[in-house]
């Protein structure tokens, strides 16, 4: 700890220069994971909660779920549960057990420690897009595949905006990166670029081991120090339904081993992989999320994990996903009250089907943030910058989506609603009486710089100053505003041994091949 | 009453048609106002109601509110007010045992009874926008002054969409229509073009008695029918801080005495026309808004009254108002709490400053319409068409709110979260199993068409779908939306008889001159 506190202090105050840099292109509010203050909305009765356990659990006990994955399906054989060819059926009982050996609560420190998140309870953190494809600017005009560049300026809006709390996924796959060398590069690039709390795909053992080892370096942790909390975490995908891949069963256990963070959030499209009623969707994922937490705490108990949900519904006319639907928020509320049930933090998402950065896409990312908020969410990914339910990453969007954060931020604020003598005011509204204005008494004078929220993004002009100023919508905006921050961005400190030690290791790691593609 | 309904039946059948009719453009949801099932938002704690409470109560016994209008000063001096020149302060005693005669919830019927709507209790209602003196259209691609025919056409959208329940102030000020008959013109539009709950301005005698008067006709009402109850509404303003203005008071007072509907809506923007601090702004915004539930109370006991909120803030850089920002949506939360303090129903609002219709309006739209929800708002003012701040009405805008609209009325029902045998669906799990897809499965079938929101406006194809068919943005598939719905619209049926009555009484009294325009 000491010698990495001593390189730390090398690198010089590192948060508050990053903040001051920050202000030069825009004012934002400072790094501060709201704590929602707000009772979650919880639409299920207490039969209904009981109803959709029960359902999962039965799921696990009479359907089963597939372990494509020989070692997990051995622990489980060894930990009691039935093993049928893939076919693995665990009883409630042992589920709760294990379940019950999760934290409530966990802690992920990056290599900036002033960054580190706590998930579970009332804390909310949000996450940049991660993983699309592809990608969408308004100078470019249309969808194109990712790459390095792109990949690039999104970390770096992940980095500038300190309402975005943890680094996701890629933000956009950089497929001009060949699949085996990706994760070296791209990892090297978020180290690099961004100080927050990093994640790993589990995409085979090399990739997981590769990027634990850089995150390790990157904190200047010793190997002890890396595994005795949670410095990364990684986030799979049940193959709904009911079904565990190889890939991701094998970088679970890898991080599960090493005492990093978990997160399994099923993709249970109601309607398509899981049934059209939206508890039986929830059931389902919750069954497949359990399941792989059921195996992390046999392998490491009280390993930290968290339960994703992404249960939402097609479109039944064409069978293509919808997101930020009544249903999908109903069933993201849903999941929170089986999550809190559960006592595991969870993870939700800020999702649209929107292909553009318009109206469409902000009322269903609203209500997307917004169900995220209900349900009582820990973990936020996606919340900033993602398109096409989920295919597009656009830097607009991005930036768009961080006006809606900090707004929830301040919303999460108690200030706005304290009743004390000097916020009911009555003896400002004895002083203005029955004519004049608040401007430029004291009382407004004392509060006037904070007491209200301050965006950077929306424009408060009235319509002849806004056409005065351009004429600019909102989109435009933000695109003007994703080339001054990338023009002005600084990466944060990072002391030059280090950087030279992640340099060594990746170019080592490319010599010899990098992770093989065949998985 | 049997008259009334003589008349009706040979208009033939008129909800069911124009649901037909309407279908003809779009599929929509039908009409069915929402049932909030959520519990509200509340962020006071007990202390903090009885601290808003009593800064309420405390600015009418202190601080006085100036009521300019001498009839409305006789009748409270009469009740045992305090009256020093305008001012008048007030009793908390005399205060709740007046308020308390308001009723809790109340029906407003309108022309056609089967659109009558329930304000009060659990009860969600949508209106149109109001007021705004402008216009702006994507073919326009500017800011224009109101015309009549902009105020037809959004008259028609106000008909059209089954999400908006009653028609509200002007949608767009027709100032092309001279002011002394304008209120006659616009209510024939109102009146034949729509048969939802009617709103007159309180702008002086003769256009509130018009516009009662037409209602009556239109409704086929006896006066005495018209009175025994709401058929119609009023909606005031305080000039905050602290006063009612003479025509607001007047039509207040002639509206209570025929006991129609009143809602009364202070416009107390923080840090201008009231405190800094939000719980000073809500305080004063219920004293000045009390006191008019007061009077109305007094002349009328057990007349039918709402509370409004119109708390907001200012931009403390510009002075420009902000809306649908953190601090507004825990003003109209708090609002909320009191009006169930005081037994009140509670009107709030739908908005945004933004200028056009894209992202920043949406989310600002958004963040507006679910703190209505929040806050268990029983009638929802501007919920479709606002812009700049109330000063620009806009199609495209009203279109896209009522996707929003359509989701909340979506969102309220219960059989999204049921969790029956059915909806656990352990059957339909078990069918498919490990692989395969639930799209062709029985329990599918039985429910894909009805098991999701199907919007009408959002685009969710993928972007190659989306490029294809034109890759049109959101406020361009509106505004083609609103040219289709204007070709394709037909008025709710008249009898021709009433028709005939109503352009009698215009034509009648345009004769007379109309309304003075000099209060």
């Amino acid at each position: 700890m000491s010698e990495r506190n001593k390189r730390r202090t090398r690198g010089g105050g590192r948060a508050g220069a990053a903040e001051r840099r920050g202000s030069a292109v825009i004012e934002q509010m400072p790094w501060n994971p709201p704590k929602m203050i707000d009772p979650p909305v919880e639409p299920l009765s207490p039969e209904g909660v009981e109803a959709i356990h029960d359902g999962a659990m039965r799921i696990l006990e009479e359907i089963g779920i597939e372990f494509l994955n020989p070692e997990a399906l051995e622990i489980l054989r060894e930990a009691g549960c039935t093993i049928d060819g893939e076919n693995v059926r665990m009883g409630r009982e042992f589920v709760m057990e294990m379940v019950a050996k999760a934290p409530s609560e966990f802690t992920i420190t990056p290599r900036n420690p002033d960054r580190a998140i706590t998930i579970g309870g009332n804390n909310l953190n949000f996450g940049n897009v991660s993983s699309p494809p592809n990608y969408w600017d308004m100078s470019i005009g249309t969808k194109v595949a990712g790459t390095r560049e792109m990949c690039q300026n999104l970390l770096k809006l992940t980095q500038y905006f300190n309402c975005i709390h943890f680094a996701g996924g890629y933000p956009v796959e950089p497929v001009d990166i060949h699949a085996s060398v990706r994760h070296l590069d791209v990892l090297f690039d978020k180290l690099t670029l961004t100080d927050k709390a990093m994640h790993a795909y589990s995409l085979g053992k090399e990739r997981v081991e590769d990027v634990m080892e850089m995150v390790r370096i990157a904190g200047g942790h010793s190997h002890e120090d890396f595994d005795a909390s949670p410095k990364m975490y990684t986030n799979i995908n049940s193959t709904s339904p009911l079904k565990h891949d190889y890939p991701m069963m094998d970088g679970w256990m890898r991080m599960a081993r090493r005492g990093q963070g978990l997160v399994v959030t099923p993709f249970t499209l109601a309607g398509a992989m899981a049934p059209v009623t939206m508890a039986g969707a929830v059931a389902q994922s919750l069954a497949e999320g359990l399941c792989a937490i059921v195996l992390a705490q046999y392998i490491n108990p009280g390993v930290a994990c968290a339960i994703g949900t992404f249960t939402s519904n097609v479109d039944m006319k064409s069978g293509a996903p919808a997101f930020g639907t009544p249903e999908y928020m109903r069933a993201t509320q849903m999941t929170g009250q089986m999550a809190r049930f559960y006592g595991l933090p969870l993870r939700s998402s800020g999702v649209c089907a929107a292909n553009v950065p318009d109206g469409q896409a902000m009322w269903e990312t609203s209500n997307s943030l917004w169900a995220a908020v209900q349900s009582g969410t820990n973990m936020v990914y996606h919340a900033a910058g993602w398109l096409e339910g989920g295919l597009i990453a656009s830097p607009e969007k991005f930036i768009m989506d961080c006006e809606i954060l900090q707004q929830i931020q301040r919303y999460m604020d108690p200030a706005i609603t304290a009743t004390g003598v000097d916020e009911i005011a009555l003896e400002a509204i004895k002083s203005v009486g029955n004519d004049g204005h608040f401007f430029g008494i004291q009382h407004t004078q004392d509060r006037y710089t904070t007491a209200f929220y301050q965006p950077f993004l929306s424009d408060w002009k009235n319509y002849e100053g806004w056409e005065v100023a351009g004429g600019i919508w909102t989109p435009e905006r933000a695109h003007l505003m994703f080339k001054e921050i990338i023009a002005n961005f600084e990466a944060p400190p990072m002391d030059v041994s280090i950087r030279e030690e992640l340099e060594a290791f990746v170019a080592k790691r490319k010599e010899e091949g990098g992770a093989p593609t065949d998985f």
